[in-house]
């Protein structure tokens, strides 16, 4: 674990000369950062510097001073399309058909009892849940199985081409998943769920933002996710959903607002649902959350979707190979302290790494001390993401090192 | 219509005298306000000034500096139900029973599910929903109704005790109504509902900061609100539920997220519901949002709601009486150019005036000319709300010698 071997120097060079050559590295400089690595942009995103100044607008002339008018003149009423149209270039999908709202659970309890609604026949009884979901979208299906009259079937991710069929009504997959990283096959399981008959709803919070998407190209019917990881929205900004223009005349909410109304200021008391994306808003939208993330979305500007995914599988390699180098036993060996979670090979590999460790929790207040930011899934798992807007590959090598140290003081358990 | 007879004089002296007398005169100062008088409070409540310090702080440093450490060391987590406890006592509500959380949108569905899980008997066929409701509530319950394999009964609310009966699962009724500005008899379609086996939910949308609502006392079982109109927590702020003590361990959500999990952070593939008002949890909140309603709340600081419902009765008392004298050819006469919507009776008046116009869009844009701000509900209603901790009395009667001005500029439709 030294850092003055002839492999660490090497490593330390090679850092520099790859923050050298990334065409990435300029967007750092657009970032709040302090000395510090922080690896938890898959949990929360860190601030773009310029979006205090747009939020101290919002609040201090828009609600202020327009007040009420603001609805109008400042675009709030229209900001959860407009927003979506931002993101939905990200995601790889064209405009009008994604839409800010709400949180993530409850836009997939929308994009699920939509999915069971565009699959109305009765023999399709199951709604799959990929079951390493994120737990709280296990949650929402089963409450939207229970409301539907359906049931869940939990199946693994490497199962599902074969478990899908014409019991299937919908499928429900994390993109990837949020303990190991581990990226899914939305190509092929949208194509899979299709071929069964089944509508493919995607979860895409641990990929927007950090690899394409390509919603469009594969034909994914609904997606949902959240916009504070990759998308430095801020904390709780609200999520999105996708609703492939296809469905949009079928899209039947169970959450039918007055924003999601084709005339809402008609005040009519029968509901006739808007055209487009928009048919997924429900109440008011919260302007304060609502506009910070767009003021965040700035910094996608120009950005190259896949500038972003080539520099992402960069720095896990490079990650997995300092850690290698640095930690005493290395990884993944029969005694080493970590061993990874996230899959090896790039198809099958997210933009974060999870190591096990025994001794997670005690490592990670460590490595917080050191101001290396990650964090535990309970009770082993130690996550590390990698933003590739504000991470370089020296900070990756400084919490590899760290990382080594920390496990050097922290007794095995 | 001159402002120069004898009574204008008298009606200019009583509201300088109506304001130097008011005791909550003061908190005006508390408030972002120009030199017109805005009216609209019961749509989007004015910016208190201390806000925008407290937004920056959380934009800045609790996101910006430390980042997910906020979660825990700025409160993040715990925000829904301590800002609950927060609006509890404004709603006459004993701590523990108020989560803020979502859209009213929102709240309305998990309380009209919740509401009919509380009572499953399937002769219980009815969700009864006041037939002047808000739009969009009504919109919620019909799709609460068609997931629970109930149907919704509308009815008028002056004959909903008679309506009322063994089929009844739950009743729905806004305390205030949004057009007319009418004020429904909460106690006594509470005890109503109750004696014909039926859950009381509550939309308090227009009566929660602007009157006593004493929900425990009342027996309310279940209540939802938003908290941008006369709570001032600014555009699209979260909305609330209460969830009476006693309902809490049955209150079974049709959207359980992980924020309402017992340990949220077990990523328990089962769900297990939190005990208390944090069970109408879901996603993650939005905390931009949320923490800008918290620093609105501090407004509330020593506020007795009697009195703010004293002032508020005194102000649309004084407006009416204003307009009947500045207005040519008054109010509610048989030729008079508006006429009230809002019931005389203190009883069944909330804290607007609604003023029926023909010419109702026209006399708004010019009021709005003028820094007259209150809004239109098609076709033909002109709404001024009066929210007591900002509106004094020479407002008030400005307000009106505006009304009478531009309804002398503008032709009879």
């Amino acid at each position: 674990m030294s850092d003055d071997t002839m492999t660490a120097r090497d490593l330390r060079h090679r850092a520099a000369a790859l923050d050298a050559a990334d065409p990435l590295a300029p967007l750092r400089e657009l970032f709040v950062l302090d000395e510090g690595v922080y690896l938890d942009g898959n949990s929360l995103g860190a601030l773009p510097a310029h979006v205090p100044a747009r939020v101290a607008d919002v609040v201090a002339r828009q609600w202020g001073e327009l007040r009420i008018r603001s609805w109008e003149e400042s675009g709030w009423w229209t900001a959860p399309e407009r927003i979506g149209d931002r993101i939905a270039p990200l995601l790889g999908a064209a405009p009008g058909q994604v839409v800010v709202a709400d949180s993530t659970s409850v836009n997939v309890f929308k994009a699920l009892v939509a999915a069971v609604r565009l699959r109305p026949d009765e023999d399709r009884t199951d709604i799959v849940v990929d079951a390493t979901t994120f737990p709280a979208d296990g949650y929402v299906a089963q409450s939207a199985a229970r409301l539907t009259g359906r049931r869940i079937v939990r199946v693994e991710p490497a199962r599902l081409p074969s478990a899908l069929g014409p019991a299937t009504a919908a499928v429900l997959v994390n993109h990837v998943d949020f303990r190991s990283g581990r990226l899914h096959d939305l190509p092929g399981l949208t194509a899979a769920a299709h071929a069964a008959g089944a509508v493919a709803v995607w979860d895409l919070c641990h990929s927007a933002g950090a690899l394409p998407v390509g919603l469009d190209a594969h034909g994914v019917d609904l997606a949902v996710g959240c916009t504070y990881k990759y998308l430095n929205g801020g904390p709780g900004s609200p999520a999105f959903l996708y609703v492939a223009e296809r469905h949009q005349g079928a899209f039947d909410s169970p959450l039918p607002g007055w924003n999601s109304h084709a005339d809402p200021f008609a005040m009519d008391p029968g509901y006739a649902p808007a055209e487009g994306a928009l048919r997924g808003r429900v109440g008011t939208p919260d302007i304060l959350s609502l506009l910070a993330l767009e003021a965040s979305l700035d910094v996608w500007n120009g950005v190259c979707m896949d500038s972003v995914r080539a520099k992402s599988l960069a720095l896990t390699d490079f990650f997995l190979e300092c850690l290698e180098e640095y930690v005493d036993g290395g990884v993944n060996h029969p005694d080493s302290r970590v061993s990874s979670l996230t899959p090896g090979p790039h198809a099958a590999r997210g933009s974060q790494i999870a190591l096990r460790c025994a001794e997670a929790p005690a490592v990670m207040e460590r490595l917080i001390e050191r101001g290396v930011v990650g964090d535990v899934r309970r009770p082993d798992v130690l996550r590390f993401g990698f933003a590739p807007l504000y991470t370089g590959f020296a900070d990756t090598r400084a919490a590899a090192v760290a990382i080594a140290e920390v496990l050097a003081e922290v007794p095995r358990a």
